[in-house]
């Protein structure tokens, strides 16, 4: 099948074919800096989640500034950056099913490998898995702090960490916590006193559980929303998993300082105006849905037009409408650049990555773990 | 980069990794049988919407059972077509700037090949390309009838069609609509009455810019929506584009007869049960975050369960979660077959459809189109 139109280093970013995912590279390495700051001055590791950029290269630059390694949330996902080389990875998220726990099981005869697991069954599969194939698989327990997804509350942990420890194959490496949902706090000071307490949350659970483990656990948290809010992490908090902070989005940019701190946008072009409207060759097929509705992040319409400071007001799967005042002004053929809502699924729809400096293109990344939701 | 984990032709259904997008064959057989049906019941002609399916395999069926080629939004899906064989293409959708305008005219050297216009802008750019590749270029020009996206009004309409006209290089071929706004109808009576209104609408315009065309035009209108609450199409209406109706969907079905219409659905297993919530392994990334919010099409959730009637309450990237009653009896292991609110944007977000009968996989198609966005 024909790709896309070819794009080569030194193409100026205005010869390049819209829809277009684009990376500011100033942007992109001073985001990459701010999350090893961050996670050097409160004294954890570093192990950048992958979901949010899909790019080997750049999991190898995270890792050149300080990161232990990344964090992955499907095998698909896991298998795709130990091919490419990434040779310490975990797997935030659990799997079910023998097939999988093999897979799992042959990635930590590979690399260094952990997985998360939330229910006895995953265990139990995954023991088996690690016995079959002669390894030692490293897991680690998802505690639910207020998520409301996977993860068990703090009062079943210490049960499961009891079995991982018991059942052979396996290693109890630590526990784990998304605390996403602290993006719907009202303010930065309500985020900040909600993570704290998923902070606590997880370190109380950390002590009820210390003889599972054999050597000091991991304790592990999310997190590019305190990264963004500069939560302060507490005693006990090891190492953090941030994804999104390497781009940040729409939807964060209140919280991490602005548009300007976002260093990827999709570039569209107004392919028509119809009166009032101004029709954009970009869509749901490249911003996503998405949206956050209330709390310190939300966001309005589908994206914001840097060109205007507006927004698009509606999307089909091929066209973002642009509407009344935030459409003036706006030209047919011109190029507009639209920060996404949420920029992690948006990557997930492109093929490549197209960074830039100085209004040049500087690399073309293939988007590696795109469609890996296996 | 690794592939995901291959799927064989034979192989049993419940042992294809999950998530997956799986199509029944009957149901899918009979969905084309229906809109060929629908289509030969008012004499008009078929040309499907292939961005639903995004497959030249699916397109040749179409094909084969009568429909006149096939139906693309974008350059880069035209492209992927021909290169495919498919030898005659109708992009339902404008484009603007010069090397967009010149791959139009490079594809109308290849095959027949018609491009929708809503601007002079637009016209002027293919006319230039057509005459510097040496080709005629036909072009459809898109009305509005209510859509409030791309198109436009009908008054707007004939100083465009007389533009198309009289520009070297170009051949007025037709006008279209795109009427997928009728899906907000209230009920299905009201649907009608929308749709009925849409299809008055263009062939009036038609009658006011007869003059400007060289042959009897084609009028051409979208239309799962009139296929699936069976909508007669009035004199003058030449050609539909339905795209859904290949396997229609969860805001589909009420208007199309119900859940046992719809021909894919995305297989899922339960990876975890934590108190009265199962949590699948699907998320955003397997059924998008789409929904409809009101009218005949409404949806509830992210997705109907065809196990338990139940639906996706919420969603993350790799997480669907099922709650309360909804959740009742779904255990650790289990797999279940959601049937998504959006078809089309589903497809986009997977490389293969996996194509089953009798509970074991009959064909693998690659998603050929998947990500050409340009």
């Amino acid at each position: 099948m024909p790709p896309s139109p070819s794009v080569a280093a030194g193409t100026h970013v205005d010869a390049v074919p819209t829809p277009a995912l684009i990376v500011d590279e100033r942007r992109l390495h001073a985001n990459l800096d701010r999350a090893q700051a961050y996670a050097d001055a409160h004294g954890v590791t570093l192990r950048p989640h992958a979901k949010t950029h899909k790019s080997p290269a750049l999991a190898r630059e995270q890792i050149e500034r300080g990161a232990v390694g990344i964090c992955v949330a499907k095998l698909g996902e896991a298998e795709t950056f130990a091919a490419a080389g990434i040779d310490d990875l975990v797997m935030a998220n659990t799997t079910v099913g023998e097939g999988n726990a093999r897979r799992a099981a042959r990635l930590a005869g590979r690399v260094r490998f952990a997985i998360g697991a939330d229910h006895p069954q995953q265990l139990r599969e995954l023991s088996a898995a690690a016995t079959a194939e002669g390894v030692d698989l490293r897991v680690r327990i998802e505690v639910d702090t207020g998520a409301g997804r996977g993860g068990q509350p703090p009062e079943a942990v210490p049960a499961l960490a009891a079995l991982a420890r018991e059942l052979p194959g396996l290693r109890l490496e630590g526990l784990y916590t998304y605390e996403g949902y602290t993006y719907d706090a009202a303010d930065a000071a309500a985020l900040r006193e909600r993570h704290l307490a998923a902070q606590r949350t997880l370190t109380n659970v950390v002590e009820r559980v210390e003889s599972s483990f054999e050597a000091p656990p991991v304790v592990s948290m999310g997190s590019t929303p305190s990264l963004a809010a500069e939560v302060p992490l507490l005693p006990g908090i090891t190492e953090i998993r941030p994804g999104t902070s390497i781009f940040f989005d729409a939807a964060q940019a209140a919280l991490a300082g602005g548009l300007e701190q976002c260093a990827a946008h999709v570039l569209a072009t107004v392919v028509s105006r119809v009166g009032p409207r101004a029709i954009l060759d970009a869509g749901s097929k490249s911003l996503t849905t998405d949206t956050r509705a209330a709390g310190v992040c939300a966001t309005r319409g589908h994206g914001v037009l840097l060109e205007t400071g507006g927004v698009v007001a509606r999307l089909s799967e091929e066209h973002g409408v642009v509407e009344g005042d935030d459409a003036d002004g706006l030209s047919v053929g011109q190029r507009v650049r639209i920060v996404p809502n949420h920029v992690c699924p948006v990557v997930n729809l492109f093929e490549r990555l197209i960074v830039v400096r100085d209004g040049r293109v500087v690399r073309v990344l293939p988007v590696a773990t795109r469609g890996r939701v296996d």
